[in-house]
């Protein structure tokens, strides 16, 4: 059956087996891509209404995972367009395409905000955001890297081996030093978990207060992230749940401190005021801008 | 000889055997009242000559302890009074009074900054502003604490274990989730290591991000500091040294990693515009009222 | 005559038979579609002629009101399309499905960023955000509405009752009171006479102090505004003209007073830079894309 | 008995035959006055053990009347001088003498800041700020003076009738339109309910959002406060409780909507950064000077 | 040949015979258009080729001059629609038009946000700010200007003679006064050499000291820029480069004093947070709305 | 006659033969003590009422040149004290010698906030902050300096050869590049024409704009100012008249230009929000602490 395919697709996404935000909106792309080709013999009604279908299927298979129907969003965006079966295998391998390319153009653009002779700050550990920093250092400019711990979890550690073992200059402090060191930073540079609508950053917990500390001190705050990172639910609304982890990530206390509670949000969210620019792999934006982003590449703004 | 007793002081505390802000100072003042009992059959001028040279030698003995200048100022301003004799002895007994009343009368004022059903942000560990919260509880009030873990030395957990082995309901947080849980805090007190002339404060590193977190939510920001805290020096410019630990404090890289530089600055500065009020035992101050303190108290004020 | 239904609505509009921004746009929508209809068999140049002296003529009929000049744009953005008569036909039908549901639409929106324990802060007496408000509460949300009186016309005391027979908690307070109370606030949502192209908020005098408060305190300020209340005129540069009612709305002095003078404005202009985002029926927008959504749905911006 | 004329003034203040913050304070001034020159045969100890608990009756008559502790430890500072029986008198006769003439003094300082021309922005009724208004302009100043409601209870009419009969150009503007006509104001003048140890005003609700929006456009906020009005308790930590005054002031609701709450605090808290200076009688002071005020005049510093 | 028409216009370009913002863009569609015709012969992909390369080359006279690009991509852009050949036409035409147009449209629409009675600041001398302020009193409006000396060069001067010579009433200050007279200042309206993806302004230097001191006092901070001043390649994260001029424009020291150094950057950057709209000849937009009027007029966002 | 001292001190500065703030004021003291010795023999009131007139007299001499009345003001304080004859003379002495010393010592507390590797920016030219400079740069400091123009007099010019001359590293900038180059600023420390009573700071034209560009940015912005510059006047209200001096000083326009109005303050206030501290020959004191500083050695607070 042609919606094999599709279903296949589904399984792998739910099951788990499809993973990571890029991975899995590809393979949703890949899928309808695939399907299009196998029904482009039925009626021009017919063929919507039955992509529509597929769509609907996949991005039921794990709704939180932004980067799922923004694929498919936007590769069914061509049935809007004249012609709407080449259209929808065109945006299916645009699609593709561009996610592929994203890490390596947000880092080229990214780079182009880095002077010779600066200092970086980064917060946890980031692709994106590394891509900027190791794409700066590839071009020759002279520059240094603080890292966070970034407590509970750590990941710091791996962001300031990376940049390490790339032959870059590396000074790691405690998430608390922020506000101290400040003046030293030229930019601060962070990854992102999901931007929405209205330009917010949802990012590792404790990005938002480096984003303030960051503002107080006139030193310019960038986020880098894949166009397929913006949410576009917080268009109608919706607000993205803040996930709160295991307690034991922080820690685990003996019997007699049983009692003590531990609480351990994942995220926080930063204001668009506080952010210079994203940056994108179509370009960077203002925080503002996000939400043309979205209707733009996944038409999801509501007539 | 009657300068034995100043002498003996003074090895004692150079040596360390009289160790910690409070006890430093008052082995001072003891010191100089023992001393001014001994020579108060001299004449007025040899009994001030005597009584200055005293002084210097005590505070030579660790300069960099603000409480012994303290101290010694303390006292020695009752030689510009009408009766010397009399007031040296009189005010070295006020300040050992005053002094071991401290944090028992700082926890009485801070407390009426309370209100039932109150939470309470908390910093590092500060005798002071354990006190607040402990009185506080004592007066029947229910209230919830939050304690940050303080990277790197996790002083938090000894002041979550402190509180809830009195029988306070206790939340441990990264220090990177303050701005996250910013909007469940009631009020922010915490202790501090010392107070300059202009009002800011010096204390644990982290302290000044959370007070530019509690700022801007509209969040009251106190300190809890005995007034021997407050660094007479600044009144003539001089900024207080931020010390940088061990390295070894935050992490001990492997081999391949030693190179990551690790920087590990003990404390920061707080600016007075984000301080609401200094909780001293001598009554709730104004930042900017810092320097009167030193004045009224010390009479370091130069003429 | 085929202008007949052009003029007649235009009459009824200028006489204020029909009145109310959405039913105003809606007439003039419903003319120039049967208008359309009937001069179908022009060709496309006389066509596009036609329509647009019909469209002036509606847009003469009363300037002041928004929603007409956005109701004759949106239908004539057609002409500008491929199949100039059939699109100008749809977006005649769109305009008006759109308008009809946008209230709903702005309901469901805004009551996902309402949380279940909210309590929400409104001013004046507006069908948009009580929409929001009746729709999270349909969900079976806890929430809790504060109504400021709303001083001079007391629109607070009509959205009091509404709530209030709704079922919903209601507190009333004066106008003087939202800083006292901002604190127990978690959003704050008010109406739109009119939002402007760089993302201005005109609305009930008290708004904008009202947006102050909340931005000090960080809580979040929304408007609720159907996509008609964009002002394409604010383009162009113009000033929308804040009205200045009758003093005696406030008071009407005795004759011995009757010297002290009154003012009555009846708008204020709330900075974007205090909006966090725009409820409208197309989606939540940051202010700064008021400008495309004028540009989008209605065609304003200059070539 | 000696002690009559405590005891009796004590129930004046007690049954509210003397009242208002003036009165009663220089009634208790009054009264330690004639019972110390009863008294002064008395040893210089028994006499300052007398004065004291003369001093505690007093107070115990309304501790909430921030003036009645003042005047007393005004007056009773003078124990701890030289010639402790002849400096409470004069310190009696000094307190009631600047209390008298607070109110015009107030005026004459606050009238210097005001320059020809200017329009004022007044909110309430206060004496003191009536004074520095009246005081501009018996010096022959073009003022014009902006007058809120002041909801629930009105007050501004007062406010604005006073100054209407003494001549003045008044405008009279509902609470809600502070920000919008806040570009035509020179200066904000208020009075004061009591100030804080650390500078805050607690005046009528509205003040502190008043203070706010003067702030947001560089508008200068004075508040107008007898020293007696300074709270001394705050100095040890103690809050000012904010009075929720009947909801009946706001609006009775009939038996329908008698479900809907009304609140009806009767104050709010001016921080002390939006404050420039506060006009007393001895001069303008910035408001973190508040604390020093009631040290130097009242004693109440803690030792 | 035909491409001789590209190649003249590239020397002249180059040669600098051409130049002025404005004229480069127009004489780059002129170029376009002529070749376009031409060419028109050739099958479609041949002619966007050619008409690429056309572009290229055009592009290379002169990189760093933004509206070279700016034509050559509106032109171009055609190439991506239907009927290619007489698109580009069109739209060289339409480029043409509008950029002649531009400065008067600037001036209509900034004179809208003019009201009668104002004073207004403007800085250096901007053709389109100038255009503004003589459009408002062409329309009878009763303005006054403040001309800030802007040195080192002083254009101020040129403007302020400018403007007096067209019967407006001018002031000039030195640079140092504009907070000094910002009080009396109702619109600021500056020119612009660059406008950022994300916002910025890049104008004479002291423009954002101007922009910072506007926001302080709540004052409306606008500038003018015809929209081929948008610079495109900070969508792809790149800077634009401050230039820093000769010392002597701002003192020729002698001998003695030679070894003073003397720094004179040309420009400066306004962040977007400080700039209430963009007058452009398209409209008013909020500054983060630089980024869409990049993409829509010249394509310039990345896929 | 006794009186001759009095007299002929008084002529000497009413006619300017005595010139600036400290020669002025310390005429003013050693003519007081000249004087209190000659009229030793008379009781103590009548001294007292002797000296209040000289006192009075003097200060009629120039009213507005505040050290007069302070220097007079700081004597006379010693008619309150035990033994009034002598405390008039020894202050008189006092006043002189901490006068002589103000300069030196304001170098030394100033130059202990710079650190090694400084770079300073001050404005106009100031004697006391180029004293905190030059004892930096004694005290072998590498630091750097950056000299405004300070247009319209170019003040800087002389502060840039001064320092220049010393051997130390100057760079001249024009007023307007201020914001440009804040980031590479550590300090910016300026003088004083006046401390008002609040804090606020009155000096050269640019002043405030500088310091409201360091709190931007969160460089600490210092004033230098001998305590006999802070104007006891304004504890009762007066206000600082700025001085607008002779348009010639800016530009002198040909005939033709005659009519361009030309604005030229002297002199701009800035607030105490943006001072950090402000350096005296007593110490280093919160702006907010001028008022004490004011009363403390001049008595100048009301009764």
């Amino acid at each position: 059956m042609s919606e094999d395919i599709i279903k296949e697709t589904y399984e792998k996404i739910k099951n788990m087996e499809i993973r990571g935000a890029g991975r899995i909106g590809r393979a949703a792309a890949k899928a309808l891509k695939e399907y299009a080709i196998k029904i482009s013999h039925l009626s021009d009604d017919e063929f919507i209404k039955k992509m529509k279908e597929a769509g609907n299927l996949l991005i039921s298979a794990r709704p939180t995972a932004v980067s799922l129907p923004n694929a498919v969003k936007y590769v069914l965006k061509g049935l809007n367009e004249d012609n709407p079966k080449e259209r929808v295998i065109e945006r299916s391998d645009e699609f593709i395409e561009s996610s592929l390319k994203a890490i390596e153009k947000i880092g080229k653009y990214g780079a182009n905000r880095i002077k010779d002779g600066y200092t970086i700050l980064t917060h946890c550990n980031s692709e994106a955001a590394i891509s900027v920093i190791k794409t700066a250092y590839d071009e020759g400019k002279d520059i240094k890297v603080f890292c966070t711990e970034t407590r509970p979890r750590n990941q710091g550690y791996i962001t300031a081996k990376t940049l390490y073992d790339y032959g870059i200059d590396v000074t790691l402090i405690v998430d608390s030093a922020v506000r101290y060191f400040i003046k030293d930073i030229d930019i601060v540079i962070v990854g992102a978990d999901a931007i929405t609508a209205n330009g917010c950053l949802v990012n590792k917990i404790g990005t938002s207060q480096i984003a303030l500390i960051a503002n107080e001190s006139r030193v310019p705050f960038l986020t880098a992230a894949e166009t397929y990172k913006f949410h576009p639910k917080t268009i109608v609304g919706e607000l993205i749940e803040i996930e709160e982890r295991d307690p034991k990530e922080v820690v685990v206390f003996k019997d007699k401190y049983k009692g003590i509670k531990v609480r351990n949000p994942a995220f926080d969210v930063t204001p668009s005021k506080y952010i210079d620019a994203i940056i994108t792999e179509v370009g960077l934006i203002p925080p503002q801008g996000a939400w043309y982003i979205i209707e733009k590449y996944f038409g999801w703004l509501e007539k």
